[in-house]
């Protein structure tokens, strides 16, 4: 879109999608297939992402996280998931929405329908950021070049 | 809800809604149609605010502002909107999206249908937040404790 002047608003699903993940690759299989239209940056916003996500039949949203400075929010706009969190796991259908403190639950979404399912993601862009993923061995650190992976050990992952 | 465990998800339009606004009363009936879903509240979100947002037909949004400080961003999910910002009036039905960069077009939706419209409203909390009001002798700053509005010339409203 460069040199063309930002649209007041767009069609949510005919926005641009990106899919993989920077993941180490022993994790990136579980969210192959999820694709992301950043709807927010079509806007220029700074402090808050926004993302149409759509995942396909078996896909996650990614590993079960907790973020330490972020908060997020989700709302499903078609299909049906599996939401795991620390308490266990809730079905959602469209319609259903749920949110993520900082420091509170660890969760993420699984499609375990045979039908894509898409929701929009939210999240602030506070500095400092980091997660954690109690299932995996895994810490993530948000840094000016984005995140970086580790082993709980603090090993990186190369 | 006080006493009761926080839920892990929501059916969105069954969380509890408000009214009113507390804006002087000249601009507050532009708002009278409008009712309020804090959804973002209900799983103790603190860095965004996530409303779900019902729009009677001929209530407006809000006056027609811009933030210094805060993002925000609309999906909306039923309906139709009209949105208006600098550069004019777009037509939004359901599945579209706008952002609002802090420091960018003053917009506000109005509802010009015979039919109610839902939308979700994303916003960052960021400290320090005003906002203006181009087409209004109204001008707000975000205190701690809550909105204050001024009249351009910086006299409160009463």
């Amino acid at each position: 879109m460069t040199g063309q002047p930002r649209r007041s608003a767009w069609i949510a699903t005919e926005a641009p999608a990106r899919t993989g993940s920077n993941y180490p690759p022993e994790f990136a299989t579980r969210v192959a297939g999820r694709s992301k239209r950043p709807l927010g940056d079509l806007f220029g916003l700074t402090n808050l992402g926004v993302n149409l996500v759509t995942l396909a039949p078996g896909s996650q949203s990614s590993a079960r996280h907790r973020h330490c400075v972020q908060d997020e929010f989700i709302y499903l706009l078609w299909g049906e998931l599996i939401l795991v969190d620390d308490s266990g796991e809730v079905a959602l259908v469209a319609g259903m929405c749920a949110g993520f403190p900082h420091g509170g639950t660890a969760h993420h979404l699984i499609n375990r329908s045979d039908a894509p399912a898409v929701y929009l993601e939210i999240g602030d862009r506070l500095p400092g950021d980091s997660a954690d993923f109690p299932d995996d061995d895994l810490v993530a650190r948000h840094t000016p070049d984005g995140w970086r992976y580790l082993h709980k050990s603090g090993e990186p992952y190369p």
